[in-house]
Order: C-alpha cells, then structure tokens, then sequence
C-alpha cells in the first residue's frame, strides 16, 4: 500500500459517509444513535479477501455484553490444518491465553479439523477458576458441534477486563454459528471482534509456487493497549499452503518482532494478545520448500505488517501515523530501547497531534532511554529534512520546513545514533484528546 | 500536610481568585490576559519559610523567553557552606548538568562561599559547543560579581531544549541580581523558576538540635517530562545546619530514591534534573552527630518528599494525585517495576481522571510489567476497600464503593503481590485532555 493511496483512501471514505448522511437526512430517516467516527488514518475499505479453501467462517450477535451488534466469530479449518501462533507475555494474561498456549504445543491427532472462536465485549482475563471452566465450556461445546478433538479448539476473548464471562450466551450461539459457516464470511468475523477498533481490519497476499497459486488471509483487531514485545492483539491469518507445523510456527516466530512486536498505541500490553496463523494445505501447489517456502515468508510477512500498521492506523484517537527508524546504535538492543523510547513518549506524541516539530523532545527521549548515545554524533530527521547533528540545531534547518512537515497524516523520524550498525523500526500513532476521552469512559 | 487540610486549602484558593475576578469585573478592569488556571491539586499559598542564616536570593525579569515575568533567579551562599546534589541521568542532560555534576566532585577552596543561578525560558540542552562556552560566561559573571572562584558557581537552565541561550540576558541582570539579595527573597527565587507550573513550590522543617534550631527550606520547579529514576526536576534546598559535605551527600543520595525518584507525571525525564542541598553551617546548633544527625535526616526526606508531591500535584492537567503502593513483592526490582507500571500506564491514568474504579487496567500494568506475579496471590484495594483477591473480584466488592471512592481527589492504590517482603511506593497524577492541549501547544 503506498502512503499516498492510504490518505487519498482515507478522503474518499469520509467523502463517502458524508454523502450517505446526506441521504438519510434527505430521507427523513434518523440514524438510531451517532455512528462512531472513523480513524482518518484507515484506508478506504476492507479489502478484497480470496477465498482460502479449507477455511470457512461465521459471525454472530450472542450478546455478550453490547447490544444490537455481531460479538462472536467461528472459524473453522478442514482436517491437515497446520496451526502456529503467538501470544502475550503479560504475566496476568486471560484464561484462553494459557489455554492457547499449552493446546499449540500438544501432539495433533491425524486427519482432526481444528476451529477458533472469539468473542467482543469480555475479555475473561482476571476471572480466577470461573474463567479457566469458561474456556473450557466453550471450547468444549465447539468441539462438539464440530466432532473435533477439544485440544484443536482455540479461543480468545476481548474487552472488559475482571468480569465474570457469560460464557452460556456464547455456547448457545455455537449451533447458529456453525449452521451459518461459510467460506467468504471472513470480513463479519473481523467485525465480530472490534472492541474501541472504528474499523475490521483485513489484508491479504497471494503468489505463484510450483502447482499453482497460495493464498494468505489475516484479520485483526486492536485499538488501545497496544504495546509491542509481548506479542501482539488478535490477529488471525488463514493460508491455503502446505506447510509443516515446525516450518510455520518458524516464520511466525521470526516475524512477529518487526511487525506486530514493533508497534505500540499507548505503551500497555493486552492481557488477551493472540496470533494464530493456520496453514489448510489445500492449495494445489506443492508442499513448500526452498523458494517457494522464500515467497511464501515474504508474502506472510507482508500481511503481517499491513495488519500491525491497520492496528496503529486505529489506535484510539489517532490523527497521524509515525514511522520511528533508528540506526547507527551500538546494539540491538539500544536501538530498540530508542525507538520505543520516542514512540512512547507522552511529550513527543502530544507534540506530532499538535503538528509541532518539536525535536527537542526528540532529544528528551534519546537522553531517557537508556542507551548508549552521544549527544555530538547523533542526527535527527524529518522524513528527509536534516533537523539536527553534531550537537546542535543544523544550520540550514528552517522552522517552516519542520512545520510545513508535520502537517502530512504519515510522518517519519530518522534517527542516526552514529555509534554503529545496529537498527530499529517501530510504528505509533499520535496521543491526542480524543484518547484520553475514549479511556475515561470505554471500561475496558 | 494532612490530606484534608490539602482539599480545604485547594478549595479556599479557587474561592480567592474567584472573588479577585469578581472585584476585577466590578472596577471594570480587564486583565491583560486570561490567567494562567492554578491547579485544583495546589496549596492555598506559598507557605512562610525561615530565614537561612549565610543564604540570600534575588529573581528578576531577564526577558530569556518570556516577557512580563521573573526568569532568572540568583542565591548566594556564605562561606563554610557545603553542597551536596543529584542530577539527570539523561545521556543528553544539558550543559549547565555536565558542569555542576563536574563542580561537585572538586575540591573546596577554603573560607569560600557558594551561588546558585537558574533561568526559566530556554534549557541549554542540545545546544552544542556554544551550550559549554553559555554556562561558562554565566558562571564566570556570577564569580567576578561575588568574587567566588567559578567552581563554585552552579547553574541551571530549564525551558525550550535545542535553541542557543542567549546568555547575555542574563549576565547583564547579574549585577542587578546581586544588589537585589535579600535572605528573604525565595519565594520570588521559586517563581523565577516556573514553566508549565501553575503554583511555585517550598517546603519547610525545623527542629531543636543541641545549642539551637536548625531550619531547612526547600523550593522546586516541575510540572510536566517528570520521570523516577534518573534524578529530578529542579530542587534547591538550603539548611542552616553544621554538617560536612560527605554526610550531606550521602543523606541526599539515600532519600532521593524514596522522594524525587518517586514521583511521575508523564514517564518523561527531563534534561535538566538538578537537585542541590546547601548547608551553611550558621546555625548555633552544633555540628550534626548522633541523633542530631538523625533529626536531620528525618526532616530532610520530609523537605525533600514534601516537595516531590507538590511537583505532582502540579503536573500537567493533573486533577487527582494518585499514591501506588506496592507490598509483596519477589524483589525491590520488582515492586519499583510494578508501581511505575501501574503509575505509568495511560489507561490506568485515564480511568483515573474519568473516576472510573477500573481495577482491570491495573491487572493489565502488573501483567505487563516484567515483574514476577501470579494472578492468584496478588490483592488489589482502593484505599481499605479490597476489591480483588484470589484471581478474582472480591465477593464483598461492590462498583458503587469504588465509585465513590474515586470521586475524591486523594487516592491510593494498594497492591501486594503476595510473593516476598519487598515494597515500593510511587506517586502520580491522572492523564487528562488539558495534558494534551499544554503539551500540543507548550514548546519544551
């Protein structure tokens, strides 16, 4: 996606909902309740998903705690499914998490389906014993309905964070749902899962291997407590690849830190972070291995990115999206500790929403990390505007430049550290009022 | 200060500029400019500090970057006067920091006496070569007007980071500054250090040591890009007591953890963190030992902690002060990793300021902070109510009680991981929409 599309894309939707309120007034109708605005940073539309054959979805309102909208979602995949995921590394982490965890490492009986079912609205974490026999209900009643094995049902759940699950609400709705399966309903199971979100997130990739073409498919959800290096939100990718179990969960591993672990919305970690990716083999291409095992990790790798950018293009109350590239640190992990430094600080996020090119705080962030950093060899870019080096303000840097800068809806700050090779890159949003009104009143 | 008297003083204090407003309009005077709003969390006055025998101050208008208000500010410390301090970590702290850091650690002429010289407006941070050669004229000024040796002039800048000081504002008000010293003059010295601050801050102790009293007095600057653990903000405490640099310092340096680096506002560490301790040794009190040594010290950490709330009382568009304390845990890492959690976290920050009783955001910071826990031992209270224990929300919980606990202005979060002996406690403020619009407007 080019950064230009996204804002022209993003225009157009307005464009778009403007008229459609424009017909409704004309009509005399009167929408039931304020539709909630949508993030100026999503793109136009959810996107066209291929079929992934092997994989059918369903989605549902069973009223888990909001009212007059779709809360629960059923994916289900054919027998020679392949699963690999990643979860959080919160040490207070919901009862599905830990219920996920030890089913991805368990012993796959041969020719058994697998499914997954998520819910909105309740997040289960925090709920002691009750919330491990909720799991175990619904992932049961599931299992059931679909002649699995129990150990092949995963679950997640999102929202409210310390109430009891009304877990019956969900496992009545398991008969509907699975009645209601279908190949294309992959865009309502993306709904299903929004929290604070203002839109499904969806992306895809496809490429030729030897035997015909490979399909992937993610969706995610995520909003706030977005925080990276604990794994991630809830994000499901679906591929018709053949492809080994170790072999997967290999990739996933290896991308899950530039991607979903290199982003961050406010700097706190869900208690309920889930990515499963789920291989069908039910493409006609061969198993993969060697280039085509090459372009299928480039095409995964891809989608997970575009969905960990989707995430922070929602984050709550966003109005610009922020690429921190730091290079030249002494080690990984400095670079690390400096790039999360600026896209979590509160005075430099404060300072994009208000479009001031305040590098100062640019600075301030450096200084507080941690790492090693010389305040002499260090350089600081707008986008391709040399801002600062050698200790000092560049002389040819001019203040309108900077300004005229921060008004673009997609900002980059480069910063070099000069003292060596190692690299970084995370991805944030802006901190603006907006957040701070969605957080004191969304309970989540 | 009890806790009450604080909501008392703060509501007498709206009171007051009410009716000076109302006395305004009646002579049909218009100010100037809306007043800055002092925050809900602030004293009712600047309290009446003692006299420090051998210390004197002086503030003025320099015009640095503001106009229409006292920026620099001067004290000058008689001779026998030991000074003992802490700094910023920060590895792009400004170079007025580098050179106090250096001063501190040189020998003490004899029969010398000391300065002290801040300036609001601008901080000297990341300004290069020409940083150095500003402290350098500033300091130097200061010397030739008090005929000290330039070791024995510390400074401070705080205000916009990466514009060149212009220094020569200031020392062409040093001869003013040094006509204008006066013992009684701190108050004025407070308010030339403010920035974002809506109130100047001082604290005081006394107490009976053998031979006569000693007095402490203490001011502070600080509001917003406050963080723990790399030093403070701007402190400047001053003592009549008879002590020797060595104990001095090792005091200062044991109860900076417990005070200054205990207390966050935003999670930002500022480049410019000084805190200085004077002694001028002028008291009749003989010098310090044994349990006069002890009163000190207990009156100092009170001067010292005493002012660190005050800092977060002020911060940026605080309008609660939330206490964190953390008990039980595995280790002192730990607790200090929990507690900044907690008081770090935007949506535990943000529940805070919509008086949500949101205990589930506080399960997410400790999940997420790195820290040994386990979901069935941890204890979480508002204030004495206990809300959740045992992996679960306590049976006798009720949201009505936490809501109307969290109406108060004063609150307090108890946490015991229930896992070891260590403790931490840490003080914040809530993260309101008027911390954004300061920090999209303020040039730090």
């Amino acid at each position: 996606m080019a950064k230009t599309d996204w804002k022209a894309e993003a225009k157009a939707l307005k464009k778009q909902i403007k008229l459609l309120r424009d017909d409704m007034t004309k009509a005399g109708a009167k929408p039931v309740k304020k539709a909630k605005p949508v993030s100026p940073l999503a793109p136009a539309a959810f996107p066209t998903l291929p079929v992934i054959a092997g994989a059918s979805f369903a989605a549902l309102e069973a009223g888990v705690r909001y009212a007059d909208r779709k809360d629960v979602m059923l994916v289900h995949l054919a027998p020679g499914t392949t699963i690999a995921g990643a979860f959080t590394k919160s040490s207070t982490r919901s009862a599905c998490v830990r219920d996920g965890q030890a089913k991805l490492t368990m012993k796959v009986p041969p020719d058994t389906g697998a499914a997954i079912i998520v819910n909105s609205g309740n997040s289960n974490a925090f709920t002691g014993a009750a919330g491990d026999a909720s799991v175990a209900a619904i992932t049961g009643a599931v299992a059931a309905a679909l002649s699995l094995p129990a150990s092949r049902v995963f679950s997640s759940s999102t929202g409210v964070i310390g109430e009891p699950l009304p877990h019956g609400r969900i496992t009545a709705a398991i008969p509907a749902l699975v009645a209601a399966l279908t190949e294309a309903a992959i865009e309502g199971a993306a709904q299903a899962m929004m929290t604070t979100d203002t839109y499904p997130k969806g992306a895809t990739a496809t490429f030729e291997a030897p035997g015909g073409p490979v399909h992937i498919c993610g969706i995610a959800k995520g909003s706030g407590m977005i925080a990276p290096d604990m794994a991630t939100m809830l994000v499901y990718i679906f591929t018709d690849a053949s492809i080994t179990q170790a072999q997967l969960q290999r990739l996933v591993s290896r991308h899950t830190g530039p991607t979903f672990n290199s982003i961050t919305v406010d700097s706190d970690t869900s208690t309920s972070d889930t990515l499963l990716v789920a291989a069908t083999g039910q493409s006609p291409a061969a198993p993969l291995k060697g280039a085509s095992l090459k372009a299928f990790e480039s095409a995964l790798a891809q989608v997970m990115l575009n969905l960990a950018h989707q995430v922070v293009r929602d984050g709550e109350g966003a109005t610009k999206f922020l690429e921190v590239r730091v290079t030249g640190a002494a080690s990984d992990d400095d670079a690390a500790r400096v790039a999360l430094s600026i896209a979590n600080s509160p005075l430099v996020k404060t300072a994009v929403a208000g479009q001031d090119p305040n590098w100062g705080r640019i600075v301030m962030a450096i200084g507080k990390s941690g790492a090693m950093a010389d305040r002499d060899k260090l350089t600081i870019r707008f986008g391709d505007i040399l801002v600062a080096a050698k200790g000092f303000r560049h002389p040819d840097y001019q203040e309108d430049d900077g300004s005229a800068y921060m008004k673009q809806s997609d900002l980059v700050f480069a910063i070099d550290l000069g003292l060596g090779t190692s690299a970084r890159t995370v991805w944030t949003c802006d901190l603006t009022s907006r957040y701070i009104e969605i957080n004191a009143d969304y309970r989540s």
